[in-house]
């Protein structure tokens, strides 16, 4: 079984800490020194860079949470100045403005590295020929294993999204033996293949390497059965890099994270306390080789366990388990990271002030999609139909561009929406 | 003014001539002796590679056409096997099947190190924040500059195309210094400005580097003018490479051609002999760089002029001037190659066999359209509205998919397409 850089994925679990520790070190005093939001964090708590003696030490500092981001647009949070940094990602979605991510061309380089490491984990060589189905542009998802492929060799196939009958096509004739999409996605692929009588069995396909959405073993089974081929899970994290965090081998006993680059925490949601190996808790990172925009015990808001029991594989980095939900009250649609508090914060841009609202989340097929209630108060409505779609065309149209994904925006008569949160939530999640 | 590589854009045209010399017979023995395609054609005329003793003998070598290469799909003009290939691009629109580029990790070095020269010339370096609207996917363009910006250690935002007044927010707050896009959305962008009601001057931008469709002299004042910036053009060939091939510098004298990596020959679109430097003419390039995808006299289709008059910025290299027009009847519609007579074979497909149909072309606002007319046969019209909708619609998706482009599909009356090629001719653009 190929590794992609046995020296750090093979580490001596001793050497790993030391690493960890020596990087973490030269992590705290760049921030110290560089970001503002930091320093005023670590003197609140009285903490200065060489008071990191020990891994341990890190718990005493506060958390950093997508909020701390949101709230450093565009720039506040980067630790290198401008002309260092050689590409800008963002979220959309996020409470409050969206995050900006930087990177410089050593991180650029650490990450493909690190795709590199996760695709040669999933079984991808040189021979491989890649077809990258997801949204190339602000999101890090498709740009993160695309500079791995091309790292390892292997060929890869930028088709973007969309175009289904097409992607089936392409991934026929130029023989794809890899695809690299959401998991909801490989099903719609499973279904035009059927629409079009095109036989899984004799594509060229071997592995799918899914992730941008929570998705279940029952789905796995499906695709790898429908599709022909293994089905792997990763862990894209936007903020603190994008897809390469962590990744399944063939064994499939939960992610290996990069623990030579990410120093992970698994929390108590409630209370902030770190929980032992192997308890459900909220996983929170430590960068400690970024150099454009580190992070500092990063709330990732995802719950998932950390296992360090060896893994046949050989590699001795830790584990993460699937994702199993997340602390706060995000919802995932379409791969995109949806807040909903932050639609009433849009709303009541546009109305004035915030309306009662209510977003359902389902699936059609395979496709998720957002629909988004709005009472309406004396003045919401018109007299003319024509004034009225206008009204909630342009609603639509400024929700989607403020959340990243296109709504169906319903009027809904005055109390109709429960003011009762537990009879009537914000969010109703007809997917689960 | 900086030069990214002036060992080769300054280089003496003498030492130049040598290299392209080593180049080129390099290339052709590659490609007689791995690709059948050449090997035929080579053979044909009783061509070895050793013949080529002179840059002069390769006018005895048949021309490469975009039919030739659609003809190949989609791996037949591959000159390395596909484990050494890391990526692969598509053209749509073609005649025929599509058009598959392959590059090796070299050839992607390259690329990048060529767009990094356009980018230069142009005044691009890496203090600059530049965002690229263009699509990324499987057309080459927007890969083509962005790993160019990389290299530079420039910071890009690839933002990709779409979401207007989220691209005014991002080039305002994220100090947007240099903008990649084609002429037509700069000036989409230009408006959404104005409607937000944000000053151009205001912002940091200084440079819009414009491809990907025909545009005029009066565009680049206009642009220039609104946006506050100053507008260069580059050549972007997705057959050859994608952009990079040649570039503008700042004095504007026609755009600096990579001769080191493209050898090109200016050619009587008709009788097909070389004409002088200075005669306008269809550009031809033989690649003598290219490892995976190698071209030998390939018809571009492209009307330019060749000029070697030393410029005043130092580099050698020739030049080829703005696009005069297309050599062939490929229309360009939104930055995608339509051939008219692809849309024929694709009616003819649906519909059994080829309706009279004709294609026009406009501009709304700055975005173009392509409507396809179709003569009505009997059988054609459906008694029930919604059947022939769903015609129509189905007509379009299938049109779309195939050309690259959402067209308008209008059904017309019998014997209102005129059969006269000269008072009706195939293609109508109201954009002239």
């Amino acid at each position: 079984m190929a590794i992609f850089d046995s020296d750090a994925e093979l580490m001596d679990r001793r050497d790993l800490a030391q690493l960890q520790l020596e990087r973490l070190q030269a992590t705290l005093h760049r921030v110290y020194k560089n970001v503002k939001f930091y320093k005023k964090k670590f003197d609140e708590v009285k903490f200065l860079p060489e008071d990191c003696q020990s891994l341990e030490d890190l718990s005493r500092l506060p958390f950093t949470t997508r909020r701390d981001l949101a709230e450093s647009y565009p720039y506040e949070m980067f630790a290198v100045p401008l002309r260092e940094v050689v590409r800008i990602h963002s979220s959309t979605g996020s409470p409050g403005a969206p995050i900006v991510m930087g990177y410089t061309a050593r991180d650029l380089r650490n990450w493909a590295k690190l795709a590199a490491r996760v695709l040669t984990a999933a079984g991808v060589d040189r021979d491989d020929v890649v077809q990258v189905t997801l949204s190339y542009g602000l999101l890090t998802s498709a740009f993160g294993l695309h500079y791995g492929v091309e790292l390892l060799g292997a060929s890869v196939i930028p088709t973007g999204p969309g175009g289904t009958a097409r992607q089936v096509g392409i991934m026929r004739d130029y023989r794809t033996t890899v695809l690299v999409s959401t998991p909801s996605y490989a099903q719609v692929l499973a279904d035009q293949m059927e629409a079009q009588g095109v036989d899984a069995k004799n594509m060229h396909l071997k592995l799918a390497l899914l992730a941008g959405e929570p998705w279940t073993e029952e789905q796995r089974r499906e695709i790898e059965s429908r599709l022909y081929l293994t089905a792997l899970d990763h862990y894209a994290l936007s903020e603190a890099m994008g897809p390469g965090v962590a990744g399944e081998c063939e064994h499939r006993r939960g992610m290996h994270l990069q623990e030579d680059h990410f120093f992970p925490e698994v929390i108590d949601p409630k209370s902030g306390a770190i929980l032992p190996a192997g308890e459900l808790g909220e996983l929170v990172l430590t960068t400690i080789t970024k150099e454009a925009v580190p992070l500092v015990r990063f709330r990732t808001g995802d719950l998932c366990r950390l296992q360090y029991e060896p893994c046949p594989c050989g590699r001795t980095l830790a584990r993460i388990s699937r994702i199993q939900g997340r602390s706060d009250a995000v919802v995932i649609v379409k791969g995109i990271n949806i807040f909903p508090g932050r639609v009433g914060q849009i709303l009541a841009g546009i109305l004035g002030d915030e309306p009662l609202y209510q977003l359902v989340i389902g699936r059609e097929g395979h496709l998720d999609y957002l629909e988004v209630k709005i009472e309406v108060r004396e003045g919401l409505f018109f007299d003319k139909m024509t004034q009225q779609r206008e009204f909630l065309l342009q609603l639509t149209r400024k929700l989607a561009e403020a959340i990243g994904v296109q709504p169906r925006v319903k009027l809904v008569e005055p109390n109709s929406i429960a003011r009762d949160r537990e009879t009537s939530p914000l969010v109703i999640d007809l997917r689960k």
